[in-house]
Order: C-alpha cells, then sequence, then structure tokens
C-alpha cells in the first residue's frame, strides 16, 4: 500500500547518517563488521567507510559494500573557492574509489542521471548529464583520431516512472544492452534526516541504486545483479521530508519534557513510551491532506542544484579522464 | 534583528485562515465588525468579507477592507475542465470585485507580478504577468485604431531586492509615475497556514501589499499611501513555512497528550502552558542550521505552478477586457 | 566528409515540398506511382498522399509509403481557437492513419520525442514528450484498475548524439526491447524549403524516420528493419535551413536577370547554367565562417514551439485514448 | 511604417563593421574625425575608437562618442581558458573606460539588462542581469557595514515593449528617478553584418542606447538626454538578420558574375547597377511571408549566450568593484 505508515518516519539516504543512528543504539557494543576511517582538510570531511557483512548491514540498515562521503558544511554560502576544492577532492576520492574497486582509466562508463527535470530538488541527475563531457560518439566513429587520456564516456537521464510509464531501471537496462559499457555512475538526489545535510554532503556508493531511494519514484533498483555490470552511485541529499521534520519536532519535545519532568512523571513514561504505530498516525495526521510527499526546502534550493551539479560534473570529468587535471576541474564544464 | 522568534511562529497570508483563528480565540462574542458571506457551486467556494474597522483589523491580524477567497479543494488534481471553471469564477469575482470599488471598464491598470523567477513557489507573479495580455502599447502608438472593450494594461515584474538591489516597492513607484495606470493590481505567492490551501486557493483583497506578506523579501508595501493609486492583491498560497508544520505537530501533540492524561496530569498542565518564547525556541531549534526561511512544498510544486498562474491570467484577461467572454477564458492564455 | 557540399543544398523533410519540386521537374508526364487527395475546412488544408513504387520515390526523393500532411497558414497568430481545431483535425487524421495501416485501440504505443531539449528550434519531440499522458505503468502495475477506453502508452526523449555519446536509434532500441510496444510514434523537428511552413505544417508518415533528416545530429534511422516495429513520423517544420534561404535567392536573382535580358543575352545563358558545384560553393562562402548549421528562425521561435508542441500532444492523447474526446483535445495538456 | 524597406538591407549595430563599410566607401580621403588604436594579445583584438566630430558621425553612421570593441574569433569553441582570458580582459578595458569618462570607484551603477527573456538570442541583458553581484541594499539597509572596495550596485531587467506594454525606456526612467543611480550601464544583445561576429564581438561605447538598436522592439533611446545621467552600452552580436545574408547573397553573385564577364558584358553594366529599391524589393521578396525580423542563429546559441553572459557579468562584477581582483574574475558568478 503507498499509504504505508513507513512512509511517514523518519527517511535517510545518507549510510553516514544511517550509521549515526544505528551507533547510537549499539551503545558500547558497536558495530562489528564495520570499518570506518575519517580526515578533514580546506572545510572538507572524507569519510571512508566499509559495511563489512551481514550483521553490519542490517545494524545500520544499508547494503554490504564501500562508501565515501564528503562533507562540507560552508558549501552553501555559493563561496566558489571552496565549490572548486570540494570538485578536486570529489574528482580525486572518485578516481581512488574507481582503483579501489578495480576499473581502470580504459574502462567504459555511461553515467545515468536519475530523477525528474521538471522538479528542482529531484533534477540533480538530469543536470549532471547535461554538463558531463560525452566522448563515446568519438570512440565508435572515429576511434584512431581519439586523443590519449580519454575514456568512452555515454551519458542519459532515463526520466521517471510518472512521466515515461516505464521504471528507468529497465530503460538503462535496455541501454546498457545496446552501448555496452563497462561500468554504470548513477546521479541521483538524496533525502536527508538532518536539514543541515542539505547540498553540503556528496555520498559515493558502489553498491547500486536501491528500491525507495531517492526522493522520485524509482521502484527498481540498479544493480549489478539486474544490469549484468557494476553500478556506482553518487548522491547529494536535496531534501528532507516532511515527516522526518515532524519526527524531529516530537523528539525534541519528548527530550524538552523529560528535562522539565525529570523523568519521574508517570504520565510521561506513559507518553514516553507511545507506540511506534500511534506516533506515525500523529506524523500522518499532521501532513494530511498533501501526505507524506511533502518535501522541506530551503528557499534557495534552485541556486544550490546548479552549484553542486556543477561540482560533481566538474569532478566526473576530471576522474574519469586522465587528461583532465584534477588541479583545475572546474574550468572543464560550465 | 533578522533572528527575530516571530520568523518561527505560524504564519499565514489569508485573512480567511486569520479570520478563523481569530473566531477560535473570540469564541462566543464573535467579532463584530466583520462582514461575511459564502456561496458555493461546482466545487468552488466563495467567500466575501469584509473589515470593517480597527477593532476586526486588530482582533483578526489583517487590514480593513475587502477580500474575496475561492477555495477548490480538487483544484490540484489536474483536472482542466474544473480549472476553466475556477478561471471563469475568478474573471466574475474579479470584474465584481473592480465594480465594488468603483472601476470601470475603461480605466487603465498595471499588472506587478511580484516575487522572484528563481524559486519556483515564489514565481507566480512573474509567471502571471508572462501570459497577461498587455495593450498598453495600442493605446500609446495606435488609439483610434484599438477595437472597442478592451482597456490598457500593462505588466511588470520587479524582482526581489535581492537580485535587483531595489525594493521592488520603489520600482513599480517609479514606473506609475512613468505609466500613469490607474490601478495597480499585485500579484503575489503567499504562504499559508494549512498546507490543504496550498495551490488551492485565491484571494483578492483591495488592501495593497504589505510588508511581511509573501515568501520573499518584500520590506516595503504596495499601497495607495505609497502609490498615490489604489492596490488590489491577488494571492494564491504556495508554501507553508516549515516552522508553521513544526508548530502544528507541537498543538497536535498537546491535544494527544491532553486526551491521554485527561487533562488532570498537573505536569501537562505546566507543559501545556509552555512559554511563547520557550516554545518558538523550540521551534527553532528544529529547524536549525537552515532556519526560519524553510518552505513545505508538495514534490509537484512546478506543475501546481504553471497550473494556478494560467487560471489568474486568464481570468485576469477576461475580467479586464469586456471584448473577452468570461464563458470561454482559458482560451486567451496558453 | 561532414563538409560535404550537398549540405549547402536546399533542404527539405516535407513529402509535400519534395513532391511539388519533383511535379514541377516532371512536367506533362507527371508522377505516376504517386496517389494524393486533398480537401480544407477551417484553414486547414489535409493532403494524404501514398508514394507507390520505386520509382515515385526516387522522383520525389522521398520513401515509399503513406503521408499525411496537414497545412494552417494562420497557425502563426495565435488564435487559440483555430489552435483547438488544429489539434481535433490532427487528432481525426492520426485515428484514421492507425486505423489504415491497422493498429487498433488496444495497441501499445512508445511515443519517442526526437531532437535537443536545450536547441529551441529542435526541442519539439521532448516538449511533446513532457506533455503526452502516459498510462503503461498502470497497465503494468494494477492492469485490473486501468478504465476501459485507454490504451498503453509510454513516451521517452532520448537526447541526441552529442549529448548522450549514443545514437537516439540505439537508445530506441534498447527501450524497445524492455518495454515491448507494439508501435513507435516519433516525434521530431524538420526543416522545411519554404519559410511559410515553419510552424504552419504537421506532417505524419509511416515510413519511419531516416538518416540526415531533421535539424539535429541523428544519423541512424527508426524503421522497421532496426527496431521490429513499425514506426510512425509526426513532424513539423520548426526551420528553414539558411543554405535553402541563400539557394533561394540565387534561384530569384537569376528569374530577374532572365526578364531583364529577355534571355537573349549570351552572359546569361552562360551563367545561368552555372555548375551545381560552382553554385553550392558560393553559398558555402556566403555561410561560413558558421557552416552549413545555419538556421533561419522567427523571432518568436519559442512562443511557436510551445503552441505546436501542446497541439500534437492534445493531438496525440485524443487519437491513442478512446476515452478522451476528439471534440475536446485541448483540454487535456496543459 | 513597418514594412520600410530599410528594414530589408543590411544591418549592423557595431561602430566596428560601420566603420569598415565606411571606409571602403571613403577610399582614400579617408575618415578625418574618426581616431583609431588597436592591440592584440591572447587570441583578443581590442580597437579603441573616437568618433570625434559630426562629420564622422555621418559618414560612419554611429553617434560621437568613445567605443572599444573587443574581437575573439575563437570564442565559440567554448574553450573556458580562453573565456576566463575575455573576462579579464573586457574587466580591465571597462575599468578604463569607466576612468577615462570620469567615473570613479565610488559612483553608483544601475545595470539594466535589455532583451525578452523568451527570446534566446535577446536573452543576453537578462541573463547578464541575473548574474551581476548586486549590492545596493547594503549600501541602503546598512551603510556602515558594508566592506571597503565595493561600490552600490543595482539590476533590472525591464522587460520588452511587446510583453510590458511600457517602453523600456520609460521603465528605467521611472527607476532612475527612484534608485538615483550615478550611471546606467545597458546590456543587449545586437545584430551584426557578419555571421563570424556572432558571439565573439563586445562592443563598449558611452553613446547609450538608440532607438532602433538591438534586435527586439525598443523604440526609445537610454541616454543622458532622456535620463539625465549618462548611460554606458555594452552589446554582444548574438545574431545577423535573414535580410543581411540575402544581400550579401547578391553581393557575392555580383562579383561572382564580374570574373566571369570580366565587365565588358554591356547586361552586367545594367544589372550591377540595379536600383536600391529595386534590390531591397527582391530581398523582401525572398524572405516574404515571415519577413524582415527573421534571425539567423547558429544551432547552439542557447550555450553560446550562457557563455557570453557569464564574460560579462563576470567581468563587470571585477570592473565595479576594487575588491573584486581582475585576475580571477569568472570566480564571482556561476
Amino acid at each position: 500500500m503507498e499509504l504505508d505508515l513507513s512512509m511517514y518516519n523518519v527517511r535517510t539516504d545518507l549510510a553516514l547518517e544511517a550509521r549515526d543512528i544505528a551507533a547510537q543504539s549499539a551503545g558500547e557494543t558497536g558495530i562489528p563488521g564495520l570499518w570506518t576511517e575519517s580526515d578533514s582538510a580546506d572545510g572538507i570531511t572524507v569519510t571512508r567507510m566499509e559495511i563489512k557483512d551481514d550483521q553490519a548491514a542490517r545494524q545500520i540498515g544499508k547494503m554490504i559494500g564501500h562508501y565515501v562521503t564528503l562533507e562540507v558544511p560552508d558549501l552553501r554560502q555559493g563561496d566558489t573557492e571552496l565549490q572548486d576544492k570540494v570538485a578536486t577532492t570529489f574528482a580525486k576520492e572518485f578516481e581512488a574509489f574507481l582503483n579501489r574497486i578495480g576499473f581502470g582509466p580504459k574502462k567504459s562508463v555511461l553515467v545515468v542521471g536519475l530523477g525528474n527535470w521538471n522538479v528542482t530538488p529531484d533534477a540533480l541527475g538530469p543536470i549532471v548529464v547535461d554538463n558531463v563531457m560525452v566522448t563515446r560518439q568519438f570512440f565508435e566513429l572515429m576511434p584512431d583520431q581519439v586523443s590519449p587520456g580519454y575514456r568512452s564516456v555515454s551519458a542519459v537521464a532515463p526520466g521517471v516512472l510518472g512521466t515515461t510509464g516505464i521504471e528507468s531501471s529497465d530503460i538503462v537496462q535496455g541501454i546498457v544492452a545496446q552501448a555496452k559499457p563497462d561500468l554504470i555512475i548513477a546521479v541521483d538526489a538524496l533525502a536527508a534526516k538532518s536539514l543541515d545535510r542539505v547540498n553540503t554532503t556528496i555520498q559515493i556508493a558502489d553498491t547500486g541504486i536501491h528500491p525507495g531511494s531517492g526522493i522520485g519514484n524509482k521502484r527498481k533498483g540498479l544493480t549489478k545483479d539486474i544490469l549484468g555490470i557494476p553500478c556506482i552511485g553518487i548522491g547529494v541529499p536535496t531534501v528532507v521530508y516532511a515527516s522526518t521534520i515532524v519526527n524531529n519536532t516530537m523528539d525534541l519535545m519528548f527530550e524538552h519534557m523529560k528535562k522539565h519532568t525529570e523523568n519521574t512523571d508517570p504520565m510521561f513514561g506513559a507518553f514516553g513510551k507511545m507506540e511506534e504505530t500511534e506516533r506515525l498516525q500523529l506524523v500522518k495526521e499532521v501532513l494530511s491532506p498533501l501526505g507524506h510527499d511533502l518535501l522541506v526546502t530551503p528557499k534557495d534550493i534552485d541556486k544550490f542544484m546548479e552549484d553542486i551539479a556543477n561540482i560533481i560534473a566538474s569532478g566526473l570529468n576530471a576522474a574519469l579522464h586522465e587528461a583532465i587535471d584534477t588541479g583545475n576541474v572546474a574550468a572543464y564544464t560550465h
């Protein structure tokens, strides 16, 4: 059912946020099958993470695989120098990521921009596709004349089920069968739990794209099982669901009440243990009649989308083509 | 200060919502200086309202003046037949409104589209301006050749302070001095308290546009005092502020707690009386770091904006020009 | 070679124009393998044409097949009543066309919008796709609940080689393999010989889309041979190539000279017989340095594109779904 | 009359092209009241020109005043490094131009973007306005807190007569009366004679904007006489009129004939001296029915517009604010 109450729960597509939530629950026992490292420079924090086994995957609620997350709290300030640094860092991390999973500079790539052109916060994928440098046609039509240092890159924006009538996963599958790339890179807008993630965080993962992720109607996944080739996902949280805000509000009120009642009041006890279902029912009530699909966005979302899409397109261009310098990636798109 | 806590309160630009809130507070005493009448047909409810004196204005928190509100709960369904009916009803009500305040068919009009082109839910005014039929140039350049049944209409979208560096009110004032219209019609996107108002409600008011209304940064008003000519405002709620959702959540939780504690619990009493400041502080905390400017919008906002702007532009074209038939207004824009 | 001089010749994608040119050359002998009929009403002329054999195809320079052409000289006037009539006529003709080639109301359809979103006069296909009603997802996800009178329709805009790196024909082939439609309807912007055809003519043909047609870089065709299913092309001339204008100028000058020299002057004889190559060389020289890809467009092309795309999308919606009334097709898109 | 044959003649808004045409007619006598100097570096040629007296103005067909022209033949190649160099050169030349006419770094500026948003090649002005850094609001609202090195800049796009019903000149006049800038900078799309000028040439002039310039319907000028303050025009040719192409074709054919007849043939003599009126009548015939407003544009015009608008906006930001470094201007817009 579409009116599944789970749609009214806190929703995050970020492995980092999911890990933090899981770590809190796990307490001192921790999450054994999880490896993680982190470093910071120039206002950019890079966290590399591996979910190694099924148990860790279950605990965190994300797939087994590698995740790299860039966090740049000041990214929304419109500082173009910082944006250039983020593009460069992203390019380096992405190149390293490709190498780590064994994809050398000759492997051909299909960039897939998921999402809906006509819904601003969902348009990340299509905008990136519009700015990625495609080269496959030269490899097909005049292979002898391609300069060294370039690989074959193609790029498509398959649209969403509601506007094409076809699952984007099916469209990609059909195109893969024709264009025969070695690797898919799928770019998608994500939902975060926390407002400060919106357009400040970039996630890279080798787990493909899974049903229910993203903010559009993408019911079928883009995975190696389905496509026959690996799929790396690049995602940026561009929205928080209104339901998440409402849940956050409730949490904060519970905390607030705790402080005021010193946790001794019998009523609070009863209330604090409010059933999950009852709680989600309340969330649903707040959000009716427009329902679970309400998005919370900053007013300047249009400008943010353009900036972050440029960072990712520039970074991809530099990471995918050796001839493009990671030292000055921003110059290669507009 | 911009970080005024009042920005975290429930915010509505609709006189109808303000009246309902005031009526609830007033209880049985009611609001003496308020006149109101209402009729419904074809899924459209029209409410005509007059705030007659200062006391009513203070009670409701809206200016003395005439208000007409169209409520069309199904307007977001994409039913084009209903949209045509709404355009026709809007045209009739607007024409009657003009007559009521003494503006006959020869008076010249300047349509002002307030708001920011680049912020989807704030773009209502600019899109309407783009679709309104302008005729003033014919009256200026070849007055003898204008067919009967048309009046002089001009239209501008003055932009917002953040992108022009000039108050839109100042820009309009300058244009009025040059173009010398008899009347301003200002179209603006509004904020509502209730989610079900988003793109389903149209408000007409003869009170002009006042500081703090709308969802953009419009600090100075468009009023007869400033412009020297009357200003009719047409507004449609296109967003709810995230702060409103958070406040709604808190209200609902209080109610929920009331039921569960049967109002006898002493803690609830204390909590229920939470200070306004404390409450808004909580709201602020939920919405940090992105702050009070967060908007809640349905995912399909782009499409809704186009539809509602078409309704208003079509309706205006029919209401302003006798030669354009209110029976088939939709045909005159695209 | 891309710098093939033939790119500097008069170019038309319209069978009607090609027929007229061929008929002129043929003189009294005519074109035996050509059937044609024509009727006019309400300012709309419909011409149905069949190229029946190879010889006629060679003479005209267009494929064997059925062609229907709507000519509406006043279509650029912005008269919405006329636009509605054209949409209705188009819907009727298209429905009849489908029946004539044996495609009943149950056959599933994939609408393909060829061309480039980012090039205004080439964006016809993508805009139509954006406004076509898609239903395939309902047939897939809840076949029991689809109302009678609808057929399965899906729609994609595959982009162009220069921006995807993949032939649009290959992309469509891949999608056909997955979505398994019974029929392709390909919508494309065309080039005309005559300026008065721009956005006033609509062509329907059952010959598919062939290399070199259209105004974009579409090198591979959409034909039954390639796709395994039939492909109906819908095209509208949105541009004239600058080379065509230059050639037209030369023709007019020759004619003018003829009149002035009464065809007796020996020089004219020599000049009038100017070699084709020499002539195209002159055209090339006029158009250098920007070359053969220069387009001649009216200033208001953006508005025309929107209007004509709406007509085709509305017409398609009515023609494809029995439940949608051809009497009022315009209401079903926006 | 709108059907004035002069609309069918060669049309250029570039003083440099007008000078070249005049110089050719003048022959060895030259143009006495004209001063000119030129230098080239990095693929950019800068020509500084002064039309000093009425006679030179009449000979050239342009106003008395200062002109600076940047010619960058490779600017359409999409080379972002070259684009950055052009932005820097433009910034330096513009700053020098301001100094030469006595406008120091404290003078306030209103940037006016002429032209029509909805007509791609006419949208230069509005796009530049969208990317210019505006600061006037800070000077108005918190003058004490503005960092040194900035001046007061505001920016408006007044639209065109056909969509507002008001002359853009009147709108600007009204805004000037309110915002009280010291100087107007008007950005406008121009028409060139030569195709290789399209989006490769930038003109700066202190003569204001005059009726008949540009490609839109701007009938009234922006001049010191009308506005009371000086107006610097920045223009880029984005189109060639189709009539110009047709005239060019005729010229080339005459030349071609000359070569073939060795100028001895009596017929050619007669024909070569074809009356101006007769000639324009021929041009008109070629271009009917769409008339004199046909534009010739390269297919990629949308992308070119964005690139050149970015160059001008970046250059203006650096030239207008001392705090913004001309060494790296591109970083300050997006």
